[in-house]
């Protein structure tokens, strides 16, 4: 499951190219059949409460979604549009760069799922989620 | 249900301290019993498709996660922890400022849930979703 | 929106087709342009907790999930496969034969959400959620 | 994680309180510190589509909801209340006793999170999702 068509530097070039992605800072650290591993660079406009200074949940929210769809990437050769997303949100996230790793649940030819989970910069899960995209071929 | 406890300016106010709410630039547009209504300012860093320009599914999560949370904020008075969030994607968002409105489902001693639905400038439904939040009172 | 193509009576016969759907034991009340409404009538088999005696939320969630792809069914003309369900609880469903109201929320070529809400035998809202339902033409 | 405070026994008897818990006749397989597995003997009235005969996705919904408030039990001792499912169907699933495999994502104070996977006879994927429990301390 979840063999990968295409590598980390194929998979970082896609990511690059969307500008909230470069925003986001995505980094791809890893990419083989356990899934992917990305990591974001920390930014001050991310945090939602001044005074805790911890992120935003659309930021973690954002990560998820984007980690889990370059999982299927990964076996697919491109990203795939976003049926639905589900965020489980378990700890504040304090300031500091974020890793998250995804993998495949299921890939199907209609629609498929992928799991991702983000940790803080100690290894503390932060938060995690999954989302189901939409994989039919694309129509040529 | 959701009998405001707060009105327009005074959620604006508390919207308005979390830097990344400033960078989505949510204005608060009404606050009555029906729910609220919010609306945010495109940015080119939205994007994540760089040649069909639309904007990124974690930024559609955040204004869902935000709105909903605002919802329940009219009635209790703070912006509260989110424990999950569902969104499910619609149609492509294209550029141009977008307007949310949510509503609360259910206001429980403990946790409770709010729904937020996004529109794009020609009133298209783009994203939908559910956050459930929890408040319980804050320990003193 | 939701614009019915089937009646009351050719919903309840597609819904009484299915065992697990007679067993809940599900009559449609009404389908209207706002959406549908039905009712299960409760059995012992669907407490979880024996001194409680509340609903399993597994219970629940089917009836979600049933309500939501039956308002779906009412523009369709057939119930469609479920991608995915998101049910919150809201409070625990005492014995007593349950409602539930649901309608559509974007009909799409591909893939569909509708929502369902749950209300026991006093009118109080006891589970609500979404689902999103493979709504692509049937291949011929 | 995971830490184990009861054992199969003890889960099972747990389980086998609950009379919807009976009906699906839940079997415990295993606990341990990767999470627990439990079986569910098929019945008809399981049914939703009597052509092609395959298993009502609230059977799954209620499946998964149990499975991983079984996961978290095994280290609390006690089930807990629901606050959200999300469930993902992979496939359809075909008549035949199903097998699931749970655990927890993250233990809280006040809510955590499980995860579970069901299987068919065959051993294939059919559906998946999460769930988040309220694991606050019982009030004495």
């Amino acid at each position: 499951m979840n063999k990968e068509a295409i590598g980390v530097e194929a998979l970082q070039e896609l990511l690059t190219r969307g500008p909230f992605n470069r925003w986001l800072n995505f980094s791809v650290l890893s990419a083989n059949d356990e899934g992917i591993e990305v990591e974001v660079t920390w930014r001050e406009e991310w945090v939602v409460n001044p005074k805790r200074r911890y992120t935003h949940g659309g930021i973690l929210a954002a990560i998820i979604d984007t980690a889990a769809d370059y999982a299927i990437a990964a076996a697919l050769g491109r990203p795939v549009p976003t049926i639905s997303i589900r965020v489980d949100y378990h700890k504040a996230a304090q300031p500091g760069n974020l890793k998250a790793k995804a993998h495949v649940v299921r890939m199907g030819g209609q629609y498929s799922t992928a799991e991702a989970y983000v940790y803080d910069v100690e290894g503390s899960l932060v938060a995690s989620g999954r989302g189901t995209y939409y994989t039919a071929p694309p129509r040529s």
